[in-house]
């Protein structure tokens, strides 16, 4: 029932990138190819996702209505990705299965994507505020990703596991690491849905609780992974971040911690959405189950 | 006097950047350097300066009403030129006679504060929209500069110009690079300013053509002053486009052909100012000399 959603929810939104990322005939077409296929590579859409189906818990409206401003998200998500692979960053050879970006189209272009990608979610949303009647609502969405996004978040995350990986490091920094790199972006996901679907204080308190919990564990079963999965569950090098000696919730925790803090953090979840009042929650909690038993 | 006022302008904007550019004590203090390093780095400000006085010359009004707005257009403008001076792009080594931010911080960390710089532009300019009255001023003046700055513009210019790097290249392809790669963001710092300001639809056409001169003349001018000037006029390497084998304005058309063309283009934005009836132009004319006379 909840894969079945899940699976839908992804199909739309796979659609809607397809329609979006068309390569025009242009002098610059590469560089629309370069984003088309990073943004078709696959994944599992969790921050559009988690995006619309927000929206349509607290506003009991149609995810539809969203669905621009959660692929903005997701091509925010996708031009860190692109960025971080590059060789003068966590040189990646391989995402999703696929040859990462600057394998394909080189170095220069894949930054030029990463950028292209990055201004476009946020002319998107400039887009969306000047078309839409609920200009306040759209404003403080876009604010709330743009600020998870940049130097006190995601980028600010990147910055510190970058200079993690030259020294040793406490697992406060470890925390900074995952909450600025991983979670930020996953809980705005979240936000900004709650925002634009009208969500009451309290709602948003509890949903603010339940997106920390998902977030953090996200990043935790991704370290797991690396360690306990194959290469081709994974889709990229497996035990890469061994190979990178960079350390993780796993190098630092050990493994028996790292599932002990999963659980916990699910249990969190689930109190979180428990206080959600007269909202069908039973997606969101399905999402918790999934990623605690995803294999990638 | 006008040398003065641009003196003026220029100093205010700098005080602004130097208030917005604090490096705060935290874990990711070095991409807080690494942008403050770049955005003071001098340079002309040209783009916040038109975005401020046209600004002013339409509304009545004080510049500084805008001036958040102007330095975040300045930080789209700096996040270019960081990332374009990266070995992976243009590899230069020296910017307004300074070593290149990553040259100073580093590959990772010159991507990653190009990064927070785009990413910072939109969030100061969603932070306007939500704090502004004039929230669809705001909303169309920050849509104009995000599609001036993305694939179809900005990002889309520099694309070209990396691909003609690599084979010849006729002279519809070189006028896209220049309309794309520099001109776009100059035309949207005064279109933005003068949407802000509430310019008519006579004064934005006017401001539109006036726009689209001064754009080309300004590269244009890089391309001759990299010809005929020193690397010490210059503060970065003369001639460093022939050494990269590099088309421009001047390798394709020739010294005397461009020398024309500037002057042409003088003529064309002096004609549009005058049409402006009733407004003080007297600065933008100011600037038309200044960019046809400046060293550098």
């Amino acid at each position: 029932m909840f894969k079945e959603e899940m699976g839908e929810i992804k199909t739309f939104i796979e659609e809607e990138i397809e329609k979006l990322f068309r390569v025009p005939s242009s002098p610059q077409s590469v560089v629309f190819e370069s984003m088309r296929y990073s943004m078709t590579a696959g994944g599992k859409r969790i921050r559009p996702i988690l995006a619309l189906k927000t929206y349509e818990i607290v506003s009991g409206k149609s995810y539809r209505d969203i669905v621009k401003f959660a692929v903005a998200i997701e091509m925010i998500h996708t031009y860190s990705l692109v960025h971080d692979d590059l060789p003068a960053m966590d040189n990646d050879d391989y995402r999703r299965g696929k040859p990462t970006n600057h394998r394909v189209y080189g170095d220069d272009m894949a930054i030029l994507a990463g950028d292209g990608l990055l201004n476009l979610a946020y002319e998107t949303m400039f887009g969306l505020i000047a078309g839409s009647e609920e200009k306040e609502k759209y404003t403080a969405a876009s604010l709330e990703v743009a600020s998870a996004s940049g130097v006190n978040g995601m980028i600010g995350g990147q910055v510190v596991d970058i200079l993690s990986d030259r020294k040793d490091m406490d697992s406060g920094t470890l925390d900074y690491i995952h909450k600025n790199k991983t979670s930020r972006l996953i809980e705005s996901s979240i936000i900004s849905g709650a925002i634009l679907g009208g969500a009451s204080g309290e709602e948003m308190e509890s949903l603010k609780l339940y997106a920390e919990s998902i977030g953090l564990m996200f990043q935790i079963r991704d370290d797991i992974l690396d360690r306990i999965g194959s290469s081709e569950e994974l889709g990229k090098t497996a035990g890469i971040d061994e190979i990178n000696d960079k350390m993780t919730y796993v190098t630092v925790h050990g493994l028996e911690k790292s599932l002990e803090k999963a659980t916990e953090l699910c249990e969190t979840a689930r109190a979180a959405l428990g206080r959600m009042k007269g909202k069908d929650t039973e997606f969101l909690e399905g999402l918790v189950d999934y990623l605690v038993c995803r294999k990638a």
